[in-house]
Order: C-alpha cells, then structure tokens, then sequence
C-alpha cells in the first residue's frame, strides 16, 4: 500500500464485511435444509435463507403468494467487483473481507477440511487482485479433526493477506468454552493471527413468542438473538478462563461486543456476589475483570446504530480498540438504489462523528487507523 | 412526609427493592415444585429457590455434601425491621417495596385472585407503619380471569401508597406482547399506576451451555438472563405496537432496561432495513421509534452497577427519567457483614456520582428526585 495515497490517520478501513465465493454458494444451492440457496419462480434472485427462524417462511413458499424466506442472493453477495464498487461508492479504502455465517459449521468431517482450503484459497486471490485494498479473516474446518483445523491454522499463517479468523460461537458443538478448543486458540494466537467473533444462531426460537415469525420480520432475531448470542459466548469464554489460559488470545468481537459494554459491570457484580464462585476461591484480588479483558485482549467492531451504543463501547474498550464495519451485504436500503449509498453504513460513520467528533484524532482511528495498527494492514503489501 | 426532614433535593429514594411477606413465603414452603423454600440439615436458614436453572442441584441437594440449591432465605426477605435497618444502614430516605419474582405467576386461577388481594393488603399495611417511608408496587393475579385481575388493578388504584404494579415477563402466559393484555395495561395506565418491569424466567437452559451449572454459579442466567429478558419483552411490546395503543402507558425497566439503551440503535436499524415490515407499511415517517418510546413512556432504574452502562441509559432516555434502587435483599456481601454496608448498593451509588458527578443537581435527581416527582411520593402523606 503506497502510504501516500492512503495515509493511515485518513484511510477508511472496513473490518465487518461478507462475502460467499462462488463454491459456498455452489454448496448452498445443492442444500435441502438451512442454510440453503432457493429459486422461486415469483422472484428473478434466488433466495438465501440462513436462519432456522425462516424454516416456517420456507415451508410457506410452495404457495405463489406466500411471503419469500429470507433475503434476495443479489450480486453482493458473491461478486468482488460489486464489493469494489460498495467500497468505492463509501470512500471505503481497505476492506478486510471474511465467509458470512454459517460458515463451514454445517459441512460432515470429511467435506470441511479440503472447502475451508478452498474457500480461504478464494478469499486469498481476491485479495490478490486488489493488493492494498483487501485482506481477509480465514475459515477454520471446526467440524473436521483437530489436526486438519490446526493445518488449516497453519495454511492461513501462510497466506499474504490473511490477518485473522472468523468464528461462530459453536466452536465444535458445545459453544467457544470448551476445553477442546484451547489447542487451537493457542494455535491462532501464536500465528498473530485474530478472532473475529460473529453471531449466527441467536437465541432459540421460543423467547420471541407466537407472534414474532408472523408480524416482527426478521428484527428480533437479529437485532436481539445475534448481539445476545455475542454476549453469551464471550461470557462464557470469560469463566472458562480462556482469556487467562491464552494471555496473546486477541478477539473482535462483532456489533459492538453485543451487549457486553453494557453488561460488563452486572457481569462483574454478579461475580462477586456469587456464593459458589466466592466459595470456591474464584473471585480473588488478582482475577482479571471482564473490564481488564475488554481493555486488553478484546476488540471491537464499530457497528452498533447509534451513537449511545459507540461511546459505551469506546468508555468500555478505549477509542484505540474500535473499528468500523459495514456488514455488507447484509441491510441494504430497501428504498433506494442499492448501488448508492447504504444507510446501514452512514448511520454507523454517524454514529462515529457524533460519539468522538466528526474528523477527531479518535474517529480517524476508529474509521480506519485502529485497524491498520491492529491488524498490521500496513506490512507485507 | 415532611419537606423539611426530607427535602426532594437530598431525598434518597430506592425503587428497586423486593420483599416476601409472610403468607407468600409460607406458599413457597408448601411447595414441591420451584419456586419453593426448604430447610436441609446442613444449614440453619431455609433456602430459596427460584429459578429452573437451580433444578439440577435441588436433586442433588439430599446429598449432605452437596451443594445447596439456590440462596439462604435471611430476615432480609421478609422482615420489615430489617427493611428498615438496610434503608438506614444506607441512608435511603424512601423505598417503593415491591413483591419479588415469581410474584404469583405459578398460581391456579383460583387461587391468585385472593393471593393479590392479602399480599397487596399486606404491603399497604407495611407502608402504614411507617409513613412517609415507604410506598409500593402491586402485584396482580395474572393467572386468574380478566375481571379478577381488572378488580385487582381498581383495589390498588384505592390503596393510599400503591404507585404502581410489578410485572414479569410472561403476562398471561404468552408474552407482553399479547393483545389479550391491552385492557389491563388500559386500566394501570388510567389508574395513573407505574408498570415496573422486571425479569425472572431468563433465557432457556440450553444457550448457557454444558459446564454452566456446575461452574459458573448463577452468573450467567442472573447477569444475562435476567437483562436480556427484559429486553426482549419490551421490544416485542414495542413491535406489537403496545405504546402507540395505550399512549398513557408508563413503564419503569429494571436494569435499566436490560440491554435496551446498547441495542436500541440496532433495532431501529433492523426496523428499517427489514424487508418485510417496509412492504407491509409498518415503517413510515411518523412511526414513534424505540429512541422515542424511551424518552417519553419508559423510565429506568439505575441498577446497572456500572459508570459505562449508566452513561448510556441516561443518554438514552435522560437524566430526569433514571431512579436509583439496590435490588435488596438480592446480591447481599458475601464476605462482610450482611447488617453493614452491602457493596451492590454502592457499586450503583458510585456509578452515579462517576457518570453525572457527585452531587449535582442529576446525580440529585437520580438518587430520589425523579422518583419523588415520577412516582408522586410527596402527595397524600
């Protein structure tokens, strides 16, 4: 990256953006359950539908005048020359590209090992073809063998454009404090390389009761299942003492860390004031709060709507821990021109100028210098 | 109660704070299915036990090694000496008891219409002995027929220190969000009553994964259940339209607001970005959004142990909307003396002085004048 052209204190950097390559979509369309690729012939986009709170929609959709599940599969979804443009149309200098949810979580053993090498392979020529411009997070095969996911570990250190990985909060089925995965945190940490950790599951269906699927569309799910199951997940994590037990672990934690900014002093208090935990010699004087991992081993993205959700996150994580996102594809305007400007992505730069001031030394390092610095965006280019 | 004693400038008042008189407890002692209260040989208090979560180690409690299911039911759950030791201890001028979770959720229809009726009798009598003191929030009898619950609000309505009602999550078995509810949010709101929502079922068992109840006590259903419980519920209310069709509605969240002030900006962003609610019309210009809904229907406790959380709960709804409580008897020390000074009271006191500065005129109306003026605890005294 030539410095002149992009000096770090103005480049804007995207740190939460999506792509499906071509084989994942491949995959997706040869599917009969979620996540699954559809045509229908109402519509001229198949549809993508990604969540298990569309299985009803889904069944529905035989009926020609029945809503469609989930969301039109547009070109951004897959094409790297329509994620140039959405950069371009945004003033978006560097994009650090990842797999969207749900990744390779559903794939059998044998078939998850040779489609991570596959897809990690893609996200690394698209880089390739954009040198300065695109990095990306990596996919581990999480339902193969230890040994292919350290290999896959391996082959991402390797890769020029590589700069960390995307993570669901399954792990290898039992959630991210699992014992079963510290060899592989451990195997990430010590390739510098980091977590970016993404929701996908939300919460099951039955917390939004019997009107949401019919009346609500897809916002509680998202807006409250994604951010709660962030929170949830890197909670655990916390009690488990991964954070402790890999001390280079480094972790983007996805919206904003989902609630955890808001949650951390309830957290902390219902810590110390657990009787089995106090018991039990775990609330000591040198215990690591979830403040000190927030401020230490825990970024976070920048993607949070509003300018009250950014400055929690800033007064929990510190303005050098933030990054901003897009989650392009994902919200595109609904009533304009999906190749002008999303609104999904100005109410974030908004909510940036508004919580630290438009064109301040904080919001150059959020917008882009943070990630630059963090994620060495600046080396080997 | 007397201006001079007492000015609302200085006035400390806790509207957070639960009791369980004597006849309810005694319900819970002739149970055999949780909520209930047991004695076990190993230790001199009875132990409460209130959530689904603690099931696993009520079995496993017969073991004398085990250890015991939920928490010691002390004289600070139903003794109103001790009440007022806790207030003194920690110079709380005014406290707005209220019955704690479950309320009278598991109760046959047959028997909550009653139970309402001594236990709402029973704290108005609590109040009268010391006037000036302490006023209340009814509990209604759910589970019963919609004219007994109706006569219900109308008996509060008549009792000389009821300023409102305390409600879970669940309604009549199906949400906040069911429209079955508008009538009875119709008569609290034109008996000019507080709805103080407050959590108690949490999140299933089975987001908190497989080593939670052996090793993280109740952290996680207490810190993360219990918040984003209740902001699942208000934001179903608020989809469903509630605030729009009963424009009187006042509603106190507990913990302040669960998560809602972090994720209000993501849900209005989920609002509008959802293909389904923009189709059916349901996201025009004049739609009152969740930002408005804060800062005009909602109110918040300051239960948010936290400067970071408190901040951003003042900034979504404002200083004049957030009113200090403790949570009492909840979170008791564990490690000092439970008659002294309890460390989750002024873990939220700190938050306050740190996020609006010790003293000023809204840290004032933070710790009692919002809730003299909200409330009305200056009339009829």
């Amino acid at each position: 990256m030539s410095s002149s052209r992009l000096p770090s204190d103005t480049c804007v950097v995207d740190i939460h953006t999506h792509m499906y390559p071509p084989s994942y979509i491949k995959i997706l369309e040869s599917r009969s359950t979620i996540p699954l690729v559809r045509s229908f012939p109402q519509t001229t986009d198949p549809r993508l539908i990604l969540l298990e709170t569309e299985a009803k929609t889904l069944d529905e959709a035989k009926d020609a005048a029945a809503k469609l599940p989930g969301r039109p599969l547009t070109s951004h979804y897959a094409s790297l020359a329509q994620k140039i443009h959405f950069m371009d149309t945004h003033q978006i200098d560097i994009s650090v590209i990842s797999l969207a949810n749900p990744w390779l979580d559903f794939l059998d053993p044998s078939e998850s090992g040779p489609m991570a090498e596959s897809v990690n392979n893609e996200f690394s020529a698209m880089c390739g073809q954009h040198p300065g411009r695109l990095y990306f997070f990596g996919t581990l095969p999480l339902t193969a063998s230890l040994d292919t996911v350290l290999s896959s570990v391996n082959h991402l250190k390797g890769l020029r454009y590589c700069r960390g990985v995307i993570l669901g909060t399954s792990g290898l089925g039992k959630g991210l404090d699992d014992p079963n995965l510290l060899p592989i945190f451990e195997a990430v940490a010590a390739s510098q390389l980091t977590i970016f950790l993404h929701p996908h599951y939300g919460l099951p269906n039955e917390v939004w009761g019997p009107r949401a699927s019919a009346e609500y569309g897809h916002v509680l799910p998202l807006a409250l299942g994604f951010t709660m199951e962030t929170t949830i997940a890197v909670t655990r994590m916390y009690l488990s003492g991964v954070f402790d037990k890999v001390r280079e672990l480094r972790m983007i934690l996805a919206h904003s860390g989902g609630t955890l900014p808001f949650l951390a002093g309830r957290i902390e208090s219902c810590i110390m004031h657990d009787g089995q935990l106090v018991r039990e010699g775990k609330v000591g004087k040198d215990r690591r709060t979830v403040w000190d991992v927030l401020k230490d081993q825990v970024y976070l993205d920048a993607v949070v709507y509003s300018e009250v959700g950014l400055k929690a996150a800033i007064a929990a994580s510190g303005a050098d821990r933030l990054m901003f996102g897009t989650d392009h594809p994902f919200f595109p305007p609904l009533t304009t021109d999906e190749q002008g400007e999303w609104e999904s992505v100005s109410m974030n730069a908004a909510a940036v100028s508004k919580a630290v001031g438009e064109g301040s030394t904080e919001a150059k390092a959020i917008m882009g210098g943070n990630a630059i610095d963090i994620l060495r965006l600046n080396e080997d280019v």
